[in-house]
């Protein structure tokens, strides 16, 4: 579980509510509102840190950032140069480096951690619930990782290296090893008086008490608003009621669904043999719910995998690919104009026209495109309303061509002063309204079926379609009419 | 809060965990299995249903739902017809419809809500939190709205009434007003003997203790697990610590994402003089969340609003308008390429090549598009970076440009024997490469200056300029070049 601890809600986080005066005793020089109204950094305070930066005062830079929280300062980095991180980073103090590490967006926090000599990381990452340290040295180099390991705990070092061991995205590497659980027999009394003697050994914050059986096997779960309810001698399996078991290997992203449809704070995580080895909560799922929704959104803009801290080079890398297929498929579709370069010598308002037939069928096929992924993504699509979504798409492709084409034709016609000119791009258009909601919706069904990502690939390969076959419909029936 | 109670995590809907044996034991009849591994519901579980609602075999249908999960039950309708919904819903015991009806898509919820007469509503409605009745009776037609609340008794109606009295999505409307709060003079025991006595008056599930000053001002928060660690006398101000207070007219997208950057659980909110009024619980955030995206992603390409329980005709309304702008702008598109006409006629291979131009450029716009739209979502774009996010782009646009141009100018230069069209067409795309960049970055941080949504229509206006861009520099080059 990341930092949810709200002694990091500094007072100078609340600058919000200081525009009303509920907190204004709490109010912090003007210096240190570092937050607007709507809880981000601001930009003037961002510009302050520059400046200290710039000028290396240390002091002052250390003033400015003390108060705030971890995940103010991974954003604050977001919003620096790689060279003014190398200066902040000196001058955070380490617990807060520490907090802030698994805040960080991948990228930066690489570059972050190559600066930070592992002796300090080792006492960090000690500080950290298992989880945030997995992830941590999850990003360090090798030989870094080696020595940080070495410097820490026996009991942390295997914490890490068994949360390691299990596949990247699965609930495994995402839980945290820390939870609280008790034995069938205890009453709420014991569970108590447990808790308040053994506090220590328990994680930062927790919801839920899992009972378990003496293999270790949770039977049940008390949230503990309901423990606080009970009378001390009530039995615990009175209290506990059925727990969503979550297996380690589990994929993060069927993880997020549980979460989410359930509206879960915690749940155990199991191993195959059904004993309790770990807890996620929803902070961590809330992640990873934006994560998924960042891949869709970049995926089906043809977007591979980049964030804020990506280098000119990496943004490169990542979008090129897809450019370069669509231009394999741009010259498929010039290749459909090229059969019919003889028509567009004779009625060269055929060039002129043709972009707006394959222009409304991406457009169209990108509709039913987005809805459809969306829908696979939310699990609202499967084979049981397969068909009837893509009738729907169907009719509702040949309704928006038929309200559309009127005014094309007559467009076109009154252009070009030749209604025959007119009737075609209607027809054609009204066409390629079909194609596009067909190629819409199976792009997308074919490749999740395939097990793809159905965002991957979809947008390229749908106004390709729309293009070549607006292309050749528009160009095949004015040959076959008007010549 | 909607309903966390993990009573309702039934036998059934462990079916994964019964892949492996852990949790055999309580294995339901094959008959029940509902969801498959991805914990989905299953096709052939939803194909019983139909077949159920289609004989009309009532103890059919009640003995398949009556153990589903509200939230699976609510699912189940969005797979099912209206007719289908219109019979299952006859056979939904009260109270497991009452927790429902918060589950469900909103056009569903609407049309059952058609269905259910208001005495019984009103009944089931006193099942729910405050947030979630309000939810419902917001969706009622107002002569419903006033029997149902008639019908309900003065406590639960006026806190219906007060959380109707708040805006559209803000932090007062999602809030529920049940929380637990205790003075500052109390001590760890005093707070348990509380809950123990009061057990009934407080929230199904509550994971923070809210410390109030006399006029009922929040001071400070303790979380209910280090509650649990105190010894009996300790006193909550010792334990408390500064919490994120909400002010009621914040909007819901704000309060996602101070949630989501601090890993909140759960927040008080509090009116224009700071007194606590309710508070807000992150398993309702997460769906705020994936609401915003959901309306990012649809929006971006050009859909309004719709959901699967859409009708056609919604449907068609909410995409028609997008392609009727891009309609527009494709004619105006066509404008340019008329000016050209004469050109095209002498070298038609023009005709050939132009879309090519403009389909890349378009691309490589949408994918600025996207990842800009991101960073706004997330604030990871503010004015602090803005200039350095766009050089980046124009960089971005500049590399990918002289990258894809050679293949382009080959490729043409080879397919007409005309090198000189080769140069024409590699030029005229590294420009509309730049012209991608810029629009696809300066238009959603436009609008977003202005307020609008910055995903509302940008990828139209990107396409368009692109095209327009496109069209204008390859045949204005082609005229000056090479006629």
């Amino acid at each position: 579980m990341n930092n949810t601890d709200p002694a990091n809600l500094m007072p100078v986080l609340t600058s919000s509510e200081n525009q009303n005066d509920t907190l204004g005793s709490v109010m912090e020089a003007e210096d240190h509102v570092a937050l607007g109204d709507d809880y981000a950094l601001t930009a003037s305070f961002v510009e302050k840190v520059v400046d200290a930066a710039d000028t290396g005062d240390g002091m002052r830079l250390r003033s400015l950032l003390e108060d705030l929280h971890p995940a103010d300062v991974a954003d604050l980095m977001g919003f620096l140069t790689a060279e003014h991180r190398a200066v902040v980073v000196q001058w955070l103090p380490p617990e807060l480096l520490a907090e802030t590490l698994p805040e960080m967006d991948d990228g930066i926090r690489e570059e972050v951690l190559e600066r930070v000599p592992s002796g300090v990381l080792a006492e960090a990452l000690q500080e950290l619930d298992s989880d945030d340290a997995a992830a941590v040295v999850e990003d360090l180099e090798d030989d870094q990782r080696e020595e940080v390991l070495a410097a820490m705990p026996e009991i942390d070092r295997a914490a890490i290296e068994s949360s390691l061991g299990y596949g990247e995205d699965t609930a495994g590497r995402l839980m945290q090893r820390e939870y609280m659980a008790a034995p069938q027999f205890w009453t709420v009394g014991d569970t108590i008086d447990h808790v308040r003697t053994h506090g220590d050994d328990l994680p930062e914050l927790f919801f839920n008490i899992y009972v378990v059986d003496p293999l270790n096997r949770p039977v049940g779960g008390v949230a503990i608003s309901r423990l606080l309810r009970a009378k001390r001698e009530v039995a615990l399996t009175d209290l506990m009621e059925p727990v969503n078991e979550i297996i380690v290997d589990v994929d993060q992203e069927e993880v997020a669904y549980i979460f989410e449809k359930y509206h879960l704070i915690s749940a155990p995580v199991v191993d195959a043999a059904g004993r309790l080895v770990g807890q996620l909560t929803v902070d961590d799922v809330v992640n990873i719910i934006q994560e998924e929704n960042r891949e869709d959104i970049l995926r089906l803009a043809g977007v591979n995998d980049e964030d804020r801290s990506s280098s000119v080079r990496e943004i490169v890398r990542s979008r090129v690919p897809w450019l370069g297929i669509n231009l394999f498929t741009a010259i498929l579709g010039a290749a459909v104009i090229a059969v019919f370069e003889g028509t567009i010598q004779q009625i060269v308002a055929l060039a002129v026209l043709m972009p707006i037939v394959s222009a409304i069928g991406g457009n169209a096929g990108t509709q039913s495109l987005a809805v459809t992924v969306r829908a696979l993504a939310t699990r609202e699509l499967n084979s049981s309303n397969a068909h009837r979504t893509f009738r729907r798409e169907l009719t509702v492709g040949l309704l928006n061509g038929l309200i559309l084409s009127p005014l094309v034709g007559v467009a076109a016609g009154l252009w070009f002063w030749d209604w025959r000119l007119g009737a075609v791009i209607s027809a054609a258009m009204v066409m390629n309204m079909m194609v596009a909601a067909t190629v819409g919706v199976l792009t997308p069904v074919t490749l999740s079926k395939l097990k793809f990502d159905p965002a991957v690939s979809s947008a390229v390969f749908v106004t390709a379609t729309t293009d070549f076959f607006g292309f050749l419909i528009f160009l095949g029936l004015a040959t076959a009419i008007l010549l």
